[in-house]
């Protein structure tokens, strides 16, 4: 029998779970508004990213996981940008809560917020679907961030990490079975636990030229910095860092997967020639895995080629959390 | 036959129809995150609300009034802190958009961006049950906020406009019929088209020793400031602005609706004896109306007094949002 939360209850209990504590956070949770004391000549980044129940994650989600993942999700944004995280916000509407479940819930962001100096400073608490929206600020260097709109022909695109088990992860959850996969539980454990990469993000200020996270998938934020930026960009799937999780599946399968699924928090970048040097000493010093996947070109398309040269054609281009009619 | 609109159509029309754009906006819609500028020594009011299908409004709203509505809420709590508004961001979830609806939403909410000049910055967008969820930003001068921590004893009292009306707009919306209401229409217009009461926080800046906007109700909120300053306080029931909406109740029950209504989006504050002159003439500049109800005094307890000073009780003491198990 679970008892459920009473407002106060879960609002008293979120609150006092937040143990980091600012010197730039004038007010923190409890009256009307927030109050933040940024430093002058400081850029506050600011994301907000929601996920719903039976949309973003299914029902079998863990307390845990759930608090961690949407954490981490909403965090890869402001990697994405080279912000140092400073304050997140979370809404919370849920049909009832009970005191475990929060427990779970708080432990699976908490180590989040500590490691990266978050504090909580804020939200709103409503009954209704299961629902979690963060809001998640960070701080950049005066003109610093990392945009979109930065690529130039020539640069080198990276990935970070490796790509594609997202795909057999949402093929588990969702019950599709369109896979032989031996081994769920991890599968499901390192999809639910993404590290937002957010100490490379800022350390690829004044080296990369654009960044985005993968969110959507490689092809379709990829081609979001091609548009942006007003480039084109050729992909060798040969190089493409493709996950052990794939380790079964066909060659083409596996560069489909890599480079549509959605969901992963990894980020794509571009690096100048002139920044290369640089670049890799920063990778090495941060002992940070970055695969070099292909190059700008200054034509608008963008094209995948497989080991023989030859293009490769995908139908689908990336995650859709609309759905299309 | 209503045609649901894409992904990209949605934000597409979204981000084209923010009119505003402001210099200390880095970065708006189309990014990783947003990105804000302020100039030095400012701080940061943030603040955001969630307002969800059948919970918060009833299925019956028009996309406008929605539109109106949850942004006028959520602005609210920038106005009981005296912030001067700056940007917002709009995360909506819902099963389906089509063209016209998302055009009335739209229309709902841009009077409001347009007259406060604030710039829409970012959101989310998701498949969903129907929420919606704002947050606004403001400035503030350097640790000058209302905070609900300041009242003392001796300061009277006071609140904006009129009370009341949100119960009679919440009988009609649930079908409790609980009152012989006779001009629903009317009564729905002025609930679903709160003003929020910005000017007049920012005017109370330095004057008002603490402040609070009623959305749960003038005693659950009144508590709030009670229990964060340590102070009680003393409520004249005949003096209490109640709504014209109300005039054909009995005497007690209108005073208890105009005590507990949530969903109201007027102030409460108080105000020092040496800042009255300084307030009354400032209100007066403002054309604002602002009744005073009460006074704080040392023991902490809330007192709601009759006309014959005996001491009224009431059982509901505000709007909750989340049901009481």
């Amino acid at each position: 029998m679970i008892h459920p939360l009473k407002e106060f209850q879960i609002i008293n209990k979120i609150a006092q779970s937040s143990q980091v504590i600012r010197e730039d956070t004038r007010l923190g949770i409890g009256d009307d508004c927030a109050i933040l004391s940024p430093p002058p000549h400081c850029e506050i980044a600011v994301t907000t990213d929601t996920l719903i129940e039976n949309i973003h994650f299914p029902s079998s989600i863990s307390a845990h996981e759930l608090g961690y993942f949407s954490c981490a999700a909403s965090l890869s944004d402001l990697a994405a940008m080279g912000a140092k995280p400073s304050w997140v916000m979370l809404s919370l509407s849920a049909p009832s809560i009970g005191e475990s479940w929060l427990t779970d819930f708080i432990n699976g962001y908490s180590n989040l917020l500590e490691h990266y100096s978050l504090q909580l400073i804020g939200g709103n608490l409503s009954n209704g679907p299961l629902a979690i929206t963060w809001q998640c600020f960070g701080y950049l260097p005066r003109g610093q961030a990392l945009l979109r709109s930065g690529a130039n022909a020539g640069d080198k695109i990276f990935v970070t990490g490796d790509l594609g088990l997202s795909a057999l992860a949402i093929d588990i959850i969702t019950g599709q079975n369109t896979f032989t996969i031996e081994t769920p539980e991890t599968i499901l454990k390192q999809f639910y636990y993404p590290i937002p990469k957010i100490e490379l993000g800022m350390a690829l200020l004044n080296i990369a030229s654009a960044a985005i996270d993968i969110s959507d998938g490689l092809l379709a934020d990829l081609d979001h910095i091609l548009e942006r930026s007003g480039v084109g960009a050729e992909i060798l799937a040969a190089q493409l860092p493709l996950s052990w999780a794939l380790n079964n599946l066909e060659e083409n399968s596996a560069y489909s997967l890599a480079l549509t699924a959605g969901q992963s928090y990894e980020l794509c970048f571009t690096i100048p020639l002139d920044k290369e040097a640089e670049f890799y000493k920063m990778i090495q010093r941060l002992n940070s895995s970055c695969t070099c996947i292909g190059r700008i070109i200054q034509a608008p398309q963008l094209k995948v080629i497989d080991k023989n040269g030859a293009p490769i054609n995908f139908n689908r281009r990336g995650f859709q959390h609309w759905q299309e009619s």
